[in-house]
């Protein structure tokens, strides 16, 4: 390693000025100077920001140099996936399909039932709700795991949503007719998204607070469920977790029923033996997916021949027969009701749609196979839309079943057809034997579907791994279960955007210092080895510079001055503040004023400030603001050891 | 250099593995571990983070160790800077002082007037705004170069709003009142940020919507004065630029009074003139002070002595003579007018401490002497809760007049009390003169004032620096002229946010490349020399990995290894793809996830996961979350080069 200084590289770059060529005296070993590349194109820098903002998947790629008529077959299979898919299908992919579709079935005709009341409709809905956006998410849903139907957040929160617009009672038709508005736009919201490509929106909502988020409305369906459990009639209509246990508590001498409590316990105690069974071996994933069909059946068989709803026993009593009826002339698409329909239409589609995604992405990470999030959008939307036209509402993809799904050896989503298909013949063919099915047991399938969505594991997780992820999960959990399923919603989506302005608003600075016998620098309290450089301050700034940060940042450094000068108050006077531009990605203009208000504060200090590695956004910026040459070309180093090495290379010896 | 490897540093960090050992036969230079430090304390991590948030300027350090009696002085001194100030007081000082007095009295008193009649107030209102709240200022205020007093741009920003809720001139005390219930709720918000030391939600205003909001409205302004100076009588309500020129124009045939317009148009280009030479001459900085009180006695002289306002030129009429009534009762703390002053109060208060703080700051740093911005806002909402009880409106730092204090040599907040002396001489003795004093003068004096806040070059700055500020300044500012303050102001903030967002959704990832004869790894796009390394790709994520953006990251990575694959198919395969998290600041759970999901796709692309220098914070969690185990400690490195030095030794000399 000689003092050799001019390298190809740098008379590649001959056009800056040689900083090099003064040291070669002082025999140092290779001090290479910050690249400046040529100005990039306005307009180009702009498609470059657009395009990773919105087309960062490249979606048209695969047209580029196709013949017309090829593109227009690449644009039908973009839209509708099965058809690039279909044509590699075979019949052992169809047996898995088969043998995954009935278990899926088996599991969804009681929650579907049960999903309904929850969302305060007539059990039919949620049967109709499982038989057409299913079929539509085939054609055009790229996820080859997910179970399309009613789920047990979205009924909640829609049904929540619903009731404080119109009385599900009293004004049945209108509640009706506003849940198809609602799931129409709720459609529309998805879609849209998809299409605008602005599917990123929802990456806003953090894990930690769906995982609170779904904890606690998983407590709050368990405990609306004691309704149906323990036979009692005056219910509230409130969800938090205070007016509940007061009704429950206030209804135990005259509100329950024995017989129901029996019948409901019992089954609930089976149901979750056979979940356990399930989770203990994960080759008997089939018992706790028949299971509540089985719950079903024998209880309907028992209420049947005992004839218990005479005792007090809740049972369903009919359920309409035949498949969904046309919807499209109950939307409401004036009056005041379409406002309202929107506004809950947006709201349960953005949750339904977090729902679908984060599902979506852990079965194809678990299959490895990559799923286009705008493009699924765009399937889950349109599937809604025809939903809210044929007397479904808001559907999406269902956790638990999906996880059914994946271990029943699905391969595509003709099990989701499969599934449908069932559906709609149990409309056709056996709904009038659901008449003698006991609440009860629709309760304790809930209640022991919900209990899969309350992550205590993940929630360890957090509290080990992030402090303020756990704060913002118990928030929004709190939020649900104390308040209602709005607010924990607010709750959390307030804590997510908290959490990035807290992270944009106040980001790190590190002192850093030399590792013994290398020419690397590291924070010194990451590293308690590494040295300082006497007479020189380095401070690396881990953050873009922006206005949101920059009189942050710029206080900071020179607190860190005042701080060492204080400390060390025998050490050679700092001469030089090296700040490490590593890290800092981006710069605006208010970070150039905060550098500059910094080296007019540094100059009256008489310390010279100093720049490393700035990035190549930053050094364009730098050089458009003039401040390079302000502080002087001289004064910009490739590295931190550069700069020691240049401009203290004394106290770098001592 | 040899290969010797155990380092005392090495030995210091005895408890982990040594991952070098194994490296010693191959004669590599140091291979360092990567700093483990031991694990911080729960408390003392979330005591760090909250006090970097809120007290990131340790108001509390000077009463450390100090007796019971000196924590009290102190503590009157924080809040009375003048008490600790004025000791060193002298007579030089306020020869300097008393000339800025004087000066900015004589700029103050006729701005004063014509501002309150854009704040649809009496003209006493503006000059009682310059009495009591430059007073309270002098006492709590730690700017010395601040000018208090009522602004242009928060007294249209107040008119618009007050009278959207109640009409001017029909329900004049009314008005007046809620003008009153803003201010005083304006002065909580202010203070009470300063209180709770959330000063830093200020800074989520960008200057670039700053200089475009504050150019709009300065536009707006300017085209209200225009009623005056052509002394137009219908004038539109709406401030947008298509309704003024509509107005302007239908008025052309009729509205229109010559006299006015002579005598408006003459001083205005006197005023101008005497701007430019204030300009050119920086010595001359007084003529542009004192020609408004010029303008406005010598057309107050003509005026009465040609009796012009029987030709039609409006003029003042009458100023109510004496200081400040009372105005506590005024004030509603009841009833609905008590949140409709609430809101605007709020917007009004926090747009008047941005223009404060802003030129704080600014004369601060050319001053060099330090601004704490939560006692700044502390001062600022006490003066105006005390203003909203003697009569005054919002008050704040004007742009001009503290220009000017400056200039005329100001040396402490005395300069105020001199002005607010002068404001209460002639609120005493001279206000019956003004009766003649025509409008059209006032008109120029404002809009001769506001064509300060056009920064034109700020606006090419922006333009050339960050093309993204740009169009946030533009944003600001079309929104103001063309649609409403508000709206404006809106936009500003919603352009604001959506960088913030963007930047955080969105970051920047490079490819890595070895500068030539160096162990430095640089961006190759930045450094066309850079080369890349066989079979290792290396890739360094530009920012911290949260929920908002860790799917991209993922995404991005992986994208990244496709496109290195499909675009050098003759170079060897990938084995080792290298992330450098030197600017990964932190990490969060669904960070850890997304790192999870990209090693299990690389394991099945046969590639392996490596990571060098993760900090501290990052670190940990890789820990916490096992991640470190699980990829292995020993594929965790402290820089690129020794990474490829370990992993790749073959391939780097090929």
């Amino acid at each position: 390693m000689s003092g050799r200084i001019a390298t190809d590289y740098e008379i590649k770059d001959s056009g800056n000025r040689n900083m090099s060529a003064s040291y070669t005296e002082t025999e140092l070993p290779y001090v290479h100077k910050v690249g400046k590349p040529p100005k990039q194109d306005l307009l180009k820098e702009i498609k470059t920001t657009l395009k990773e903002t919105f087309l960062s998947d490249d979606p048209l790629k695969p047209f580029k140099d196709q013949p017309r008529k090829k593109k227009f077959v690449l644009g039908l299979q973009a839209f509708f996936p099965i058809l690039s898919w279909s044509r590699d299908y075979s019949f052992s992919k169809f047996k898995g399909d088969f043998i995954a579709g009935c278990t899926i079935a088996s599991l969804c005709i009681p929650q579907d039932i049960g999903y309904a009341k929850l969302a305060n409709l007539l059990p039919q809905y949620g049967l109709y709700t499982s038989f057409v956006p299913p079929l539509i998410y085939a054609f055009m849903g790229s996820s080859r795991d997910i179970a399309i139907g009613p789920v047990a957040v979205v009924s909640l929160l829609l049904g929540t949503m619903l009731q404080n617009e119109v009385d599900p009672v009293k004004q049945k038709h209108e509640y009706l007719r506003l849940a198809f508005t609602a799931t129409f736009f709720a459609g529309i919201t998805q879609a849209a998204l998809g299409f605008l490509r602005l599917g990123f929106l929802i990456d806003f909502l953090s894990h930690a607070a769906i995982v609170g988020f779904m904890g606690g409305a998983a407590v709050t369906i368990a405990l609306q469920q004691l309704k149906g459990l323990f036979g009692i009639k005056n219910f509230t209509k409130k969800t938090d977790i205070v007016s509940v246990m007061r009704s429950v508590i206030n209804s135990a001498h005259h509100g329950w029923n024995w017989q129901t409590i029996l019948i409901g316990v019992s089954f609930l105690i089976f149901l979750l033996v056979a979940k356990f069974i399930g989770k203990r071996n994960k080759r008997l994933f089939w018992v706790p997916a028949i299971a509540p069909l089985i719950s079903v059946i024998v209880s309907t068989f028992f209420v049947f021949i005992t004839h218990a709803e005479r005792h007090g026993v809740n049972i369903v009593r009919h359920i309409e027969k035949g498949i969904n009826p046309s919807s499209v002339h109950e939307i409401y698409f004036s009056g005041p009701y379409l406002t309202k329909g929107f506004k809950i239409g947006v709201v349960a589609g953005l949750i339904a749609l977090t729902e679908a995604v984060a599902i979506g992405r852990t079965f194809a990470s678990m299959k490895d196979y990559q799923l286009d999030g705008n493009k699924e959008m765009v399937a889950l939307g349109s599937m809604n839309i025809i939903g809210s036209m044929t007397s479904c509402y808001v559907a999406t993809g269902s956790f638990s079943r999906s996880a059914v799904n994946y271990m029943a050896g699905c391969n595509t989503a003709v099990s989701n057809i499969v599934m449908s298909m069932i559906v709609m013949l149990t409309l056709f063919v056996i709904t009038p034997l659901f008449k003698y099915t006991p609440n009860a047991i629709l309760a304790s399938i809930i209640i022991s579907a919900v209990l899969g969505l309350i992550d205590i594991d993940a929630v360890l997780l957090l509290w080990k791994i992030d402090k303020f992820d756990f704060i913002a999960c118990m928030g929004a959990f709190f939020g649900v279960i104390f308040v209602s399923v709005e607010i924990g919603l607010l709750i959390s989506v307030a804590i997510s955007f908290a959490k990035i302005l807290l992270q944009v608003t106040r980001p790190r600075t590190a002192l850093l210092g030399k590792i013994p016998r290398t020419s690397v620098y590291r924070n010194i309290e990451q590293y308690p080895g590494a040295t300082r450089v006497p007479g020189v301050l380095i401070i690396r700034v881990d953050s873009a510079i922006y206005f949101s940060n920059s009189n942050y940042i710029k206080e900071r450094i020179l607190r860190w001055l005042t701080e060492e000068e204080e400390t060390f108050k025998d050490h050679p006077k700092v001469e030089y503040l090296i700040v490490d531009m590593s890290p800092v990605t981006d710069i605006d203009t208010s970070g150039i004023h905060a550098l500059e208000e910094l080296q007019s504060s540094l100059n009256k200090r008489k310390v010279q400030l100093v720049l490393t590695n700035p990035g190549q956004t930053v050094l364009d910026k730098l050089h458009a603001s003039h401040f390079a040459d302000h502080i002087g070309e001289d004064k910009i180093f490739l590295t931190v050891n550069d700069a020691v090495l240049t401009l203290a290379p004394k106290m770098e010896q001592a």
